[in-house]
């Protein structure tokens, strides 16, 4: 059912029959170590390049969630993905092994909640029964593309975040099982928000806007207030993102303070990693989500999240030709069953 | 409904409302020519760069359909677009003004098959009333990203084709009116194939298995055979991937040859202008399905039509690093009302 401008209640619920996690070793390393499905010791997962490396990442969670669920490959209808990298290669090499239709995805690191959201739209309207929605980054392929060679070791602000390695898949079921982690009952679809800033160094910044524009407009649609959830969680905005949320969101009226998370700050022990702002990346939200937060709904520690990964929407082009750097965030309304 | 592994039949059709067509001069002075909407005479479109070009083309074509059809910004409920630069800049850039959510797709040049499909998804379902489909290709920007700078002034092998500069947007409807051109009623999404060619100036050879893949599929999930449509229409296999789609349909028992139509052969006359084996990008298919086909099935020339836009998913670095350039093409069914 249509919800204002951007939103859509799901008359179906959409269940989330199972996730699955796969990360490198620094944030095998951090406090969320633990929940995480995979911890690839080696940051090159046995490939050649960085690019194979992040597609193999993704194969991993692939495999992995469909031996978590025992759903097999001919089970699966569609594939929703993406990564940060030019053309998506990390994606399309990531699971073209796999004999299932790929829609491929961009919305920088937003892509895990447009992922999610057209998924739900693929199982509420019956158009699939099951459906793998997944996102991926590496801190070393991401430099790679945005930011600058490895060898050059440059100094980075603190307002910079740390690219996660790291890939979340969720599979998506029309039907509810012993298995199922929780539901999917509605979205909030992002628009793009340019505040007109241009430094590709404090993403955090960039996005908070378009953050604060999708999280306001759920609660009008959905006639709901900050309370009505147990966390507010974005993607990856990092402590000065985080700050600029709440203010923006302040201002129009909603105090999300003591019910925001940002995947991006918990993902890291920021002091002792030395990952400045925190974490960020398409697979820092995707696999914060298919491990703690997915953890949590399980246990009942939560009941209601909304989960809004928060994207950057640039490229090394339009960096260097002086462009802004607008945002985009794409909100999933989620609840434990 | 599902039909198939990877095909929908919609249960209640969707309506092509309007399309709007805005192309470079190139593709003005080509067969085509009469029946795009705008042909836009300076190629950087009076911006400075390349990229920023694209961007406004897409704005252009935007702006074109609204006025075409009527309808203004605050009735679209979704854009969704794409393009073939790195982290989707041009439609990022093309569509930021609006004040409407965005789900960026990346399909390469198979980007406006995959939007169709989702949007008409969108609209069948009742997740919206009014989507806009668009994705858009540049010649310059496109040879920036993908081959050589233009004033190398390289050499070209026969079988290369050459980048269209255009973009074209469709407006889609759940209601019937006086001005809808046509009817979507099916899609066939499209999975990676790979034959493990790596030749980039051969895109046509690297997408002929994705099309036949789909097109095959399609004909099994809907019980059709080539002679149930008037045309069957590919995006940009040009002269070689169309002689080895037919060859491979051939020999899966389904013969093409008089029903095969290729946007990229269609768009140029390859003798007087120089493009070799044909047109190609995100841009090619989508400004000729807003022009050329939506007015051969406005006028009753052709009934019943299938759009096939086939895209090759490579970048810059995994031809570098010595990848496969794997194909993809989604496939719309489209019928005149």
């Amino acid at each position: 059912m249509q919800k204002g401008k951007a939103s859509l209640i799901f008359e179906k619920d959409v269940y989330i029959e199972h996730g699955a996690s796969v990360v490198g070793s620094k944030e095998g390393e951090g406090p969320l170590g633990k929940y995480f499905d995979v911890v690839e010791s080696d940051e090159m997962a046995g490939a050649d390049s960085w690019e194979k490396a992040e597609s193999r990442i993704q194969s991993k969670a692939v495999e992995k969630l469909m031996e978590k669920s025992g759903v097999t490959e001919t089970e699966i209808r569609y594939i929703l993905g993406g990564d940060l990298l030019g053309q998506l290669i990390a994606t399309t090499f990531g699971v073209k092994k796999y004999n299932i239709p790929l829609l491929g995805l961009y919305g920088a690191c937003s892509t895990m909640g447009e992922g999610l959201g057209v998924a739900s739209i693929l199982v509420s309207s019956g158009c699939a029964d099951k459906v793998i929605a997944l996102a991926s980054s590496h801190f070393a392929s991401a430099e790679k593309t945005f930011r600058f060679p490895l060898e050059y070791a440059n100094q980075r602000p603190f307002s910079a975040t740390w690219t996660v390695t790291g890939c979340g898949a969720v599979l998506l079921t029309k039907d509810k099982s012993e298995k199922t982690i929780a539901k999917i009952n509605g979205i909030t679809a992002g628009k793009i928000v340019d505040f007109g800033l241009k430094d590709a160094q404090n993403m955090g910044a960039c996005m908070a806007p378009a953050a604060a524009d999708t999280i306001s407009r759920h609660f009008e649609d959905f006639g709901t207030v900050p309370n009505d959830y147990d966390k507010i969680i974005t993607g990856d905005l990092g402590v000065i993102g985080q700050k600029i949320l709440i203010d923006l969101l302040s201002n129009k009226g909603y105090d999300i303070s003591s019910k925001h998370m940002d995947c991006g700050i918990e993902i890291y022990d920021s002091d002792k990693q030395d990952t400045h702002a925190g974490g960020s990346g398409c697979g820092c939200c995707a696999s914060v989500l298919t491990s703690f937060i997915f953890r949590q709904l399980q246990n009942g520690e939560w009941r209601k999240v909304l989960f809004v990964p928060t994207g950057a929407l640039m490229s090394p082009v339009s960096f260097n030709e002086g462009l802004s750097v607008p945002g985009i965030a794409h909100l999933v309304s989620i609840e434990a069953v």
